[in-house]
């Protein structure tokens, strides 16, 4: 950590600043120059709250030189994540297809679907029961019978699944449930990834719409503190100007959040673009760009959705694209970027 | 609400819209070009799920004329809310005063902060006992205690109290807080949100980094279409590419929710720009642009706040502030761009 | 384009601008509802000026539905524009490797580079000789000198060349120059759009900072509108609030801008990231999504480049990368998602 | 400037970035932590290109600590500049009103308006002869015959005129006009901004939609470089994701460039909001938070207007505006937060 010292900072506030440092076992190393003094903080600081040294008077800018968060950073983890639920991997390498509908609709349609998506090569049933909604009118899933819907599906096929938990309160229902997700609007309900945290329960993290990777690292960092080693990185495209596309999927995350963590990173192009169009050209991009997996809306009558229809692409469209993916990845076999 | 379908478009699934639209007693115009066909749709479209539309193959675009908010939309509800609590007044042409602050963090500090702001004009006080921090090693608030100090110190000096809330479970613990804030992280926590609407309590609403004005109604139209008619809107910066401030605050937020709603609008400058000295110029700012109030962090020893110091102004300053705000609204008297 | 009124709309203005529109040869269909009246309007509307209709009283907002291109969309010109410099092709499922320094620093340097990138399979070669810089004191390039030397080491290699041409008055410099390149930061400099379009050189336009695709579609437009046909877009990242990357590549434009348009799109990796480590894996992702190319800083000793050396990749690393790039290609033949 | 080197780095290499440091008079204070060594780099480093040191391969990242500008930074010039053109201010505690119509349309609509405005208070007459159009079929302005009306006007009323220049080329033209107006798309148009360094005309440079304030004192610094020490700065608005407002008026920009810079910083509400209706409120707060000044379209007939209606004020609220804006500086005399 680096703090700049205003111009002729006052002598008592400096001392105490450096008597507060050395009480936490931080070595200071100051660089004094003609109009600005710089101190190197050297120890452990991640512990330390950037916003407590910063409002001293004598501070110009506090800068962190190491990264706020811990577990989650690869360089204290070299080795990368490896998540497996069922006969499904998630990290290491693999590219693992999550596929499914927004929302479970009925017995029928998810059954149906997960069979579709499994005989393609999808190796996780995603779906959604609780769906946050940006409208009260709109419709908010099946709740409680969609998890029984999806316990079924699961039961039908062997797939593991995957379904967002909207609030704490909802944790007993989805103990049969494989992956938790946690959507973008709740990236930072700290509440939740504490509790998450308290679990052992893959959790798989959506970035939020205005989140840095650090802010993203930040949040699995609380489920990671709270003893859950289990956590699953996704983006899902973040708020811009363009208005084309219903975010802008930001395909950089990839090596970038598996530089900065040992995480698995996942990509979630249907949600990111808003539209069916663009899924199978993105799925492809973050193939080829090294995630460790794809979630990807496929409904058996996308027109006919109770929601998001116009991101899903049909069963006969992914397994299309799961052909297509297998052959990118065969063809960088050996190379890769990661 | 208007379709614009697709050149040739089919003709069963065009009926098939048709008949749909009939069933839920909208009227259809339709416009017919060389190249394109546009439908005009009459009647209560802000029920209508748009990505049912939208996802059909025949449909290029739709977009929406009407809002999608109905309980907070000015146009159904002409008239200002006025929420009041104790003896403040929140609305109506009034500028509110909420100062305290960032974390409540003993008895003694909260009440001496309680008593100064008094002293200098504010008329209802802030505190934090529940803190959302990006960090998990970074202080939490003091949580239960934190709500119990607040009550005495609303107890020693009658003002009304104002705390963030950050989960349904916690409800319980709020029934004697005033009002209550939804923070921005949280604004779309649409469980949150529900349980909010089935109490009777003032809810103020924090603008989420990413919402834009409708998204930030949206979440208010949660609250109102529960039953809660007391809803107060809170600016407090949206993220952008710009870092020297900590977000950047959106004053043109006033009078645009004003146009587009009957509800308060409030405007934080201490989250939104992270630096105490941009507190008073912007709180001047949004005094003179109409706001009917302003949340301000006040702290007696800002380099010792447990956190968020660097955007807190000590009560000396918060006085001088106040005088200065009085003032600008005098100047305006009679006049004003609401 | 459909304009939507306000309120009980004052007759007269009304009809004038029912004349108004008439006139021009628009047909107009309304749609009157209990609250609201929509205007349909139905012609040629891509040269109207929206915000002459949306200044009236009367009119509450106008949405165009048409795009406000035209020689630009891909509705009126389907075929995919091909663009060919001597050996080099643009566009129509090839993808083309542009390559070479951010600038260019000696003859010995960029002829040397010219080789080592023909040779790994580049058929363009890049390099700057007039730098666009933040800072004015930082190095602005070779200049006349630049452009001397490029056309030298288009000698030496048969490969044409892309540089940066950043005012009008240059024109006469870049006669021997095969692409002309529009830096993101002139995408909206008229001036030298209009004069580009009065040339019938190719014109690689980059996508600015804070573009949406319709504004890069616009500026392509003023370059076709003068006459010149050969425009080839190039996205190279917008600017947003993460701050890991220099920019965030938005791979998303591959397919919704050959969705829009028929002008090839190509990609740059390396500005929008500003990272070397980041370069192999966006490449490979641009090149499974679809691209038409890429352009790429290759320097043979990046720590000593005099600009962008962080984000420049070795010829070694761009022999090896131009190898996974064809297999990525080879493996999605036949399929492709355009 | 802070240089953070990787763990163990090559002797070799950092004994030559020591060297070419020391060969730039520039000390070098290391701090030599477990796993990091931090090298504090004192001296003037405004003009050290940090792209050079960041391509090490033994540096892991580079911060600054000092600004990179010089001329334009408060820090070297603490009084504040002020600006006389005619008898108008700027700078310095005044509040300069610029006003008058987007476009130059004629000689009896420019006459008219400008004697309106001076009649209300305005010292400085702004009017558009070259436009800057995203639309190659949008209405262009006058041009040269625009130059020429706002001239007549200006020998009408007295008032200096501004207004913006979009190439080197047109200079010439510009040769009595009092103020030469850089527009927001072209403020990073280095050409135009080193050739208006020759002059010594005030510039008003406008804030690019997607540039820090940084960015924008570094294009006002290519100015001042080249020995031209007239310029304003204006804010006008920058692009973010919220699509009511045109852009988002940045107001903390107010207070943030009068602290980083002694260069006056005027608003336009105008462009920012891209409504009438807001400009008032705004243009109040820009006053409150300590504007130098504002630039205001207006227009005898916003309706008509050839270009930017909808954001027009007509002479009648811009009269009774600038009354609410002297008072508001009235209230706040021999307070106010600069």
């Amino acid at each position: 950590m680096i703090v700049i010292l205003k111009e002729h900072p006052d002598r008592t506030q400096l001392d105490g600043l450096l008597q507060w440092l050395k009480d936490r076992q931080i070595d200071v190393h100051p660089t004094v120059g003609a109009h600005q003094t710089i101190l190197g903080l050297i120890g452990d600081t991640s512990r330390i709250d950037i916003d407590l040294i910063s409002a001293l008077d004598i501070v110009e800018e506090v800068k962190r030189v190491q990264e706020p968060y811990k577990d989650a950073n690869r360089k204290f983890h070299p080795e990368d994540t490896v998540i497996r639920v069922g006969d499904a991997v998630i990290g290491g390498g693999s590219l693992a297809l999550i596929a499914g509908p927004c929302s479970v609709e009925s017995e029928e349609q998810i059954i149906g679907i997960a069979k579709a998506v499994k005989e393609s090569g999808a190796s996780i049933l995603r779906g959604g029961a609780f769906k946050p909604r940006t409208s009260p009118y709109a419709f908010q899933g099946m709740e409680v019978e969609g998890i029984r819907l999806l316990l079924k599906a699961k039961e039908a096929t062997g797939l593991p699944v995957c379904t967002e938990i909207m609030d704490v309160s909802q944790l007993p229902l989805f103990e049969d449930i494989d992956i938790l997700q946690v959507g973008a609007r709740n990236m930072q309900n700290f509440s939740l990834l504490k509790a998450l945290g308290r679990t052992r329960k893959p959790i798989l993290i959506k970035r939020g719409m205005s989140a840095t990777y650090q802010d993203l690292l930040m949040s699995a960092e609380y489920v990671l503190a709270g003893g859950n080693p289990n956590v699953i990185l996704c983006e899902r495209g973040i708020r811009t100007f363009e208005t084309y596309t219903r975010n802008t999927l930001d395909l950089s995350s990839i090596p970038s959040l598996k530089t900065l963590s040992h995480l698995p990173v996942i990509i979630d192009p249907s949600h990111a673009t808003g539209r069916s169009a663009l899924v199978p050209s993105m799925s492809c991009a973050a193939a080829a760009a090294g995630a460790d997996g794809l979630i990807i809306e496929v409904h058996n009558d996308p027109p006919h959705a109770k929601c998001d229809g116009p991101q899903s692409i049909t069963p006969a469209a992914f397994g299309k694209l799961a052909g297509d993916l297998r052959k990118i990845r065969e063809a960088l076999k050996g190379g890769g970027y990661r």
